[in-house]
């Protein structure tokens, strides 16, 4: 089964207010096995929605509307379906009793207007609306289903939970989803894709989405089965296939972000971090200690983003530094060791480079650890926040790949 | 003019993401009078976004399309559009060797299937995308304008400034808008509302869009007139009432951030500034060091997690940690009254606070600097990000703020 939503009002076409209620509904219908193909944001336009209400019509089997249930004349969503139905709507003594009442108990006199939210579209069953004046509407339409539903989130969604998912599972053969999300740092999306495009064209489920953020690619797989175990399986028998291609630069199956694997990774081994940052300024650290818990590994460190700060506060040679300039493999490598010395940390990831015009891009990661320092070379161009997103990336996958490297499971995937 | 905007992706139709590009672009139309009459949400499935486009046509003047400009199998906007004008796809050479040029200067092989985004649709226009290897693509259609955008933020939007405004500009009646976007900082968004409606709701020109961001509020300005001065006029006719009652809570009239007008005033007066850091973990050097030039004024600092790093890294006494806890006005004062002297900046900020629950919301902001070293508590709960972005946004006020009381002039206007 498909859904479309549609979102009513003319404020959600504004700059300052999105459609937020489709998140929740695409959630709730998604866990009932129902996908969403299309979602609209139409104003308070009369005819407008009537012709969204057919073009949804053509292809979904469930049409969901919010918003436009209002007792003012902006309010066209009953009048809108009606006519894209062909139907008419009818007054409802009972519905109008049920709002007099409502008012009365709150003490106030009933406005004239809200009469109009006792009409119902012809052949629609009312849905009671306990936090609110508006009632939903339930309308089936042949092999479709139409909803009507209040725009505010605090009447929506008690009424989708309550009137509209039993109607619904009434419906449909039982059946369950799971997902699987992998991650992959520091592969371009084309890269990703062409080595695992032989694995996802085979199947048609589990679903494959694939998401590309900087330096971080998603691969999400969705299976939807009659039971869990057979969804279970299906992700395993496709997502083997994707760790033997991606091997260990799959840092994760659950979806967390990289500076969460990492700690996760410290703190099974009880050891501790810090950072020593020059170009991205502090970023580094707010990436780990954005991870609640992090206290738990993550010590602090320095930001030496002038030259005298890199000398004075990590211990860098000046004459290294001039003879090196600060953005060198010399001077990562001084720049972690003396981090570490400073900071008494199991581990300490330096980052330097450039992040603005003309040289952005190139930056240097040295990593101190119990066995060494190191540095490593990254070139990713870019608008400053590209580069140093990158280079925080980059930093944290290194030092996974130490973990990894110590650990000696280099070839194995972080699951 | 009227508009409708096309958000192209299936990863927008899952429950987690949502399209915001479509705010952004809404509030670039009505800066030039265009109105969005509809958006759309479509998977990745040439014959629904066809049907989409189509649809759009019949209305709106404009269409814009973002997303699905990729080179995978899933990126279908330009055969679906192409489908949708009955045109054809033509293959451009010149296209083909700016991409492999783009790859060639990163030093990465281009992928073949990379080669699909050299595709343009017959009598379109092609756009360039400096931030990525999809180009965009101008279409017109007899009175109808369609555009074709990359959906990532930081490709579409400099295209649709830098390539698509001029384009629309040229094809309307001759207007000028000017704009100004005054900042307020610590102020809730209904209390800000409250205090300047009386001067906005007197005004149909200047355009007033109030937008709400964690403990930042952005008041635009948007005058449309036929000659910049009349623009120019209204806009300090309505800004200077705004002034009066907002008085020095603005602290910008040019919508730059508050760490750039932070910065600005430092350069000004040649000191430098330097950060001591706990439950922010760096956050406030990030947001520092994104402004270009900030080495110019910003030399680093300590990031303090751990009460330990306190102690070694900021000199703060380990008896008043154990006295007065990490979480307080004293510790606060201590590191950084510790972070000057170590980093021997001007100016040291300072922040301890809770970050997490059951405590989160409670921070110190401490500030050393010339003439002596004191300390504020703010109070913001909410979860982990929004404690911790009200925390940085507190501190850089309260610098803000010591800077003009040094100058002498703590009542005016930053601008």
């Amino acid at each position: 089964m498909n859904a479309e939503i549609i979102a009513v009002g003319s404020e959600l076409l504004t700059p300052q207010r999105i459609d937020t209620n489709s998140l929740h509904l695409t959630q709730e219908l998604n866990a009932l096995g129902i996908e969403v193909i299309r979602k609209t944001i139409v104003g308070d336009d009369r005819e407008r929605l009537a012709e969204s209400v057919r073009a949804a019509l053509l292809h979904a089997e469930v049409v969901v509307l919010t918003g436009g249930l209002g007792p003012t004349e902006d309010d066209v969503t009953r009048d809108a379906v009606a006519a894209a139905l062909g139907r008419s709507l009818e007054f409802r003594q009972e519905l109008f009793d049920a709002i007099a009442a409502r008012f009365a108990r709150m003490g106030r006199k009933m406005a004239e207007i809200n009469q109009r939210q006792a009409y119902l579209i012809a052949g629609a069953e009312a849905l009671p609306n306990p936090n609110g004046t508006a009632p939903g509407q339930w309308l089936e339409n042949g092999d479709r289903i139409v909803m009507l539903l209040p725009g505010p989130p605090r009447e929506m969604k008690p009424m989708f939970a309550d009137h509209c998912v039993p109607r619904l599972l009434r419906r449909m053969p039982p059946q369950v989803i799971r997902t699987r999300v992998y991650r992959i740092a520091m592969m371009p999306e084309s890269e990703v894709d062409q080595a695992i495009a032989p694995v996802y064209t085979r199947y048609s489920n589990p679903v494959t989405t694939v998401l590309a953020d900087i330096g971080d690619i998603q691969v999400h797989l969705r299976a939807r089965c009659t039971t869990t175990a057979e969804a279970e399986a299906l992700l395993e028998e496709m997502g083997s296939q994707i760790e033997r291609i991606l091997g260990d630069r799959i840092y994760t199956r659950e979806g967390e972000p990289l500076e969460a694997v990492v700690g996760k990774m410290l703190s099974a081994r009880g050891e501790t971090l810090s950072v020593v940052e020059s170009c991205t300024g502090g970023m580094l650290g707010e990436r780990i200690t954005s991870i609640p818990g992090s206290s738990g590994w993550f010590v602090g460190g320095l930001l030496t983003y002038s030259d005298a700060m890199k000398i004075e506060l990590a211990g860098v040679d000046a004459e290294l530094l001039r003879r090196r300039t600060a953005v060198s493999e010399e001077v990562a490598v001084a720049m972690a060791a003396g981090g570490r010395e400073r900071t008494g940390a199991t581990w300490t990831v330096a980052i330097t480079g450039y992040a603005g015009p003309p040289d952005g891009g190139e930056v240097f990661i040295g990593i101190a650890g119990p066995s060494g320092v190191s540095a490593s070379r990254i070139y990713a161009p870019g608008e400053r926040q590209r580069v140093r997103r990158m280079a925080t990336q980059a930093a944290l996958d290194l030092l996974r790949r130490k973990l990894f490297g110590v650990l000696g499971h280099s070839a194995s995937v972080t699951h």
